[in-house]
């Protein structure tokens, strides 16, 4: 079933608005198998044609956002009849719960609001609480040779609950007895590249048509997603896990943080962080993720050298002989916030964010991390990774809660 | 100019990533006084040829992204090539530069990376700091009716610096001598809503159509962008001083951050930060700005009650008496953050994030932001900013930081 988006918006061309419809309905699709082939934004007015035109003769089911508003300019459900031959109708009950709106907000309706109580013949309407706005759905028509197409409405609070209470259930309905859905499931892979990981996978399936494999990389994490039917993708998943026993973050789009609250968690044990470069990146990772206040009690910023002495103890003389950024320090840093916490496990990360402060021996981007634990050997480990300075920053903490995960799982830290 | 923008990228379409870069294109466009046409979204692989047929007759700029990475379904490069019937010719340069990066990491190319140094004949490199894959620039050829093509990385961090130092200029100088770019300026403003904002601007510009006012706003900050002919701007921009005489953060798009960086650096200040509620998000935030290290030597996150008491000395019977999300405790925190950190001005925050913690009498939202400084009383002041727990968290560093910048400048705190 190929589904087609048709996003109408100025304001979503102009930038003042981030066009969240098409990321939306493509999660949501996705729980039916379905994905979204093709997706276009358009300004309000005339270019609804145009783009429907090209939309139709290809497409089995279209997705249409937007225009359906009072303004001269909202001109979908006109253009939308028009081109499939049908005239409008008046519907009397749809313009009373319309003028019952306008008298809740202690307002008057006018000829334009009557327009959105216009509905195409043979079109369904779809209700919305949210706004005065009505969707449509037009079945498909094979005579005519179109498709199923919805109209909603573009606020998000208004077409969300519209999607998923009468267009997603529709949907639904119509892939019935088809027989068509695949399955999909997505691998978080941390510690080793998009080209490695592709390297090693697309061998594997390069002759297996059954499983579709894409890739996604963002800052230190790739996602693995294979897509096809069922069967195929539990062989699939076997062969990916087999791979990557270690690299493995999550079986799902499941954050490095959430992974890391969740293992702390369920081992009854509690983290702290000491960061340099990282400046708190790290702690406001790990605060994001809801109830990480059980696993975290607290975290150190220490910039200055006479923070990380003031702060965590770090003799004088090991950052005089060794430098800030050095494996010794890192070290003394994690050691220090453990007994300082009286956390289970102590991150620190002490390196060279940029752009300035670099020198030949240890440029920017380079960086320590250490993790000190109870009953365990203190971890360090320097890596190289220049960048700007907010994705070091974010890399660098993706590197430190994975050498956490994998302690914390048994795993090989290296 | 006809601008169309066609984003490739399957993620895109599966809602996995939300597309930002037809909002990003808009936002700088604007300020030529461009705007983006028609934007479309295709997943990776062979749609980018029938994209492209259906945009080169119709525009005169397109902006590409995606699909210029070293995976087997990246094919912008050679599919872009192929339709304009140009060989692609290996760049030594290109595969010199792509191959140290490899080595910096440590790690081997393979030939799939060599397929980015391709470079199709006639073509211009767009280089990327940032990233494996150049850029490239295509310019109008009106022999074969094609008009100027920009490729670019799809991952923002690559993406946007290449726009704005490459592409933005080039589009810029194909306009020049047009005598149809409007200048334009904008103002960020605090401690405002944006109705509020309009409420007060709109009825003073309604009438003068030499200036067109946009609004955006976004999680506590508002920007207040005018376009027009110069002189027409200039009279625009004193009366928007006049009217927000101390909301106006910058006259720019420089972040609060980055006001705070610079007031405190040109006054030889220095500042340190205690964070419960945003658990580091202040001090990442400052930390993200270059040169912060002569502005900030520490931060603390007392997350728990017994951090507050143990880092910051904050009174046990304190919280036991208000509890930890209260005035009297966000001033003893900035006091003990004060005295720890030797700082000239320490920041201090306690609340409650959500989505649990929160009771009838301090539901999810309420949030005591207190300032410290050096020779001056200790203000504090409550909110109530219920929302998702990551906004919460933007909110209040925002709220904070404006506070310590209306002290920087002598302003009235409240």
């Amino acid at each position: 079933m190929r589904i087609e988006v048709v996003n109408t918006g100025t304001e979503l061309l102009l930038g003042t608005v981030i066009n969240t419809h098409a990321g939306y309905f493509g999660q949501e699709l996705f729980k039916l198998g379905l994905r979204i082939q093709r997706q276009v934004t358009i300004p309000d007015g005339d270019d609804i044609r145009r783009a429907l035109e090209y939309a139709i003769p290809r497409a089995d089911v279209i997705l249409v956002t937007g225009g359906l508003g009072p303004t001269s300019d909202d001109i979908t459900r006109e253009v939308v009849a028009d081109m499939l031959g049908r005239d409008l109708v008046l519907d009397e009950a749809i313009r009373d719960i319309i003028h019952g709106m306008f008298q809740g907000w202690g307002r008057k309706p006018d000829s334009s609001n009557d327009r959105q109580a216009m509905v195409p013949v043979g079109a369904t309407v779809l209700e919305n609480p949210n706004g005065t706005a009505p969707g449509l759905y037009f079945p498909a028509d094979p005579e005519n040779n179109s498709p199923h197409i919805f109209l909603m409405p573009g606020p998000p609070r208004e077409l969300k609950p519209m999607f998923q209470d009468q267009v997603f259930p529709q949907l639904a309905s119509l892939l019935e007895g088809s027989g068509s859905i695949d399955t999909w499931s997505n691998f978080r892979i941390y510690g080793i590249g998009e080209s490695s990981i592709a390297g090693k996978l697309d061998p594997i399936f390069e002759s297996n048509h059954a499983v579709e494999i894409g890739y996604c990389a963002r800052l230190g994490e790739v996602d693995v997603r294979l897509i096809g039917q069922a069967d195929a993708i539990k062989a699939a998943e076997d062969v990916v896990r087999e791979v990557f026993p270690h690299e493995i973050v999550a079986e799902s789009e499941e954050s490095i943080e959430e992974v890391v609250v969740d293992l702390l968690d369920k081992r009854g044990q509690t983290m702290a962080t000491a960061e340099s470069c990282t400046g708190g990146e790290i702690v406001s990772t790990i605060t994001n993720v809801p109830g990480s206040s059980n696993v975290l009690n607290r975290g150190y910023v220490t910039y200055a050298n006479e923070a990380k002495v003031d702060m965590l103890g770090v003799a004088a003389s090991l950052i005089e002989a060794h430098g800030a950024v050095s494996g010794p320090v890192a070290s003394a840093m994690a050691e220090g916030c453990l007994r300082e916490s009286g956390a289970d496990h102590a991150i620190a990360v002490t390196g060279i964010a940029g752009p300035g402060g670099g020198s030949d021996e240890k440029p920017v981007g380079t960086v320590y991390v250490a993790l000190a634990s109870q009953h365990s050997e203190t971890y360090v480990k320097g890596y190289f990774k220049p960048t700007d300075r907010i994705s070091f920053k974010l890399r660098v903490t993706r590197l430190a809660l994975d050498l956490l995960r994998r302690r914390l799982l048994g795993f090989p830290l290296d």
